[in-house]
């Protein structure tokens, strides 16, 4: 089922590159992993991470610096594609960076010609995860992160399935997309003009809605240039603040939104997950 | 003299990029650097880096993960490019990879038409060095490192500069150019076909001859693709222990020659060089 693309020792484990065939996405599709050294010894626990707009599956293997903290706590790491891809994958028709391809908003889509293959929803929640628990030495224990649109999806599927996940984090996340250009644009093409489409993937609604979340760890960098119109930041403090979720918020002075960023605080949001993915 | 093109908060510091008119090089031309917290406060003493092939002073600054502990130790790091750059600079005629453009070997080339442009050794060595310590909050404590075609530019630079860097330290460094296909292609293109020219930019020969190096520090991939025709480990392992140089030369088993060997150990590296960068 899994083709092995390229295999490279990091940090004494590995950081592992597949292809396989999505049935979900009606294409090929590619996604890394990092094994630490632990799992030659027994199956480990996984945070999956999910990327922003633009990304692979490779700007966080590459950027983030997360396998130090990874291979010290023992834990996996699972990174999809952002968007199902190929020729046969319709792309925004202007060929923009923030729909279609690289821009699939883990959301499964309901129009068309995306509905055919984004379902990037079903991939990350359903097929992604059996295959990684089935063909590599993960355990059922997991938690899910992610950047900007990936932490908008990271959010948004903790919330959308209860239990499935220990806890989750985010970097400066889409927070409130139902209200932000990105994320009405993105709503708009993959599920339709009517706004109740999008409640049940907005992460501030659902938190509104009384919702169950595991416990949330969010950053956002006070220098992010998509703060003031895309992240929601507020939106979502206040959100968490009336309801009953462990939510812990941050606002970094002086970060902006790249993976310098993310690079500087991404142990603690290792760390963070670590404490709940143990039996 | 120095145009600051962009600026990043990192780890409490300041990852930054610059561009600047070269009058060694003659060309414009781009490096980074990383301005740990301590710069606010005081002067601090400076890691260059050297890298390897293809690369620009971004691959270094977005893969290694070096800002962590740097902003730890409190060194800055600087980063330059790995050759003259822009439309009057000549490159290799065929367009390869290894030889011109991003191949510069850290040389001063005496061979037209490279000679006007291709003078990296005075550009890291002197032009640069000045620039940095003129205008940047960097004091004259200094080291040197690099990769493969950057770790052979560290060691030969530090030995044909006694006294000018504190230590120096190498992963997978092509550490006896006169006896590789990378480094005699490089060396006749830039230096001319006499093997007798290469010798002062050899580190293996140059230590052979006896010339005193600062502490080095190497690490090697024992799955390094390009060991056991291009790098010369086993050469400069012989020469240094045939010598009275302080050198720490480390076989590391399963890691290659990416960005992902040198992210895991570059710490070591960091600490190695910290220990001499103290008045």
């Amino acid at each position: 089922m899994l083709n092995k693309l390229s295999s490279v020792q990091c940090f004494g484990g590995q950081q592992l590159r597949f292809e396989h065939s999505s049935k979900v996405l009606n294409c090929t599709m590619q996604f890394s992993v990092f094994l630490p050294p632990q799992a030659e010894q027994s199956r480990v626990p996984a945070l999956y991470w999910l990327s922003g707009l633009t990304c692979t599956d490779e700007n966080f293997s590459s950027k983030a610096g997360a396998q130090r903290t990874a291979a010290e706590l023992g834990l996996a790491l699972i990174i999809p594609d952002t968007s199902p891809r190929g020729d046969d994958v319709p792309d925004a028709e202007d060929g923009a960076y923030d729909f279609g391809l690289g821009a699939g908003f883990y959301v499964n889509a309901t129009q068309e010609p995306f509905a055919k293959h984004y379902q990037m929803d079903s991939y990350v929640v359903d097929e992604l995860r059996h295959l990684v628990e089935a063909e590599l030495p993960v355990n059922s224990l997991r938690s899910i992160a992610g950047h900007s649109m990936g932490g908008h999806g990271a959010i948004a599927l903790a919330l959308r399935n209860p239990g499935l996940y220990r806890s989750v984090s985010a970097f400066a996340p889409i927070a409130h997309p139902s209200s932000c250009p990105w994320g009405r644009k993105a709503f708009t093409g993959y599920l339709g003009s009517d706004p109740k489409a999008w409640r049940d993937y907005d992460s501030v609604e659902m938190i509104q809605a009384g919702k169950p979340c595991p416990p949330l760890f969010v950053d956002q960098g006070d220098a992010d240039q998509f703060l003031p119109e895309q992240l929601g930041f507020d939106a979502l403090k206040v959100a968490c603040e009336s309801s009953q979720i462990d939510a812990t918020l941050r606002l970094q002075a002086g970060y902006d939104h790249s993976y310098y960023f993310i690079a500087s605080f991404i142990t603690d949001h290792l760390r963070f997950h670590a404490q709940y993915l143990v039996d």
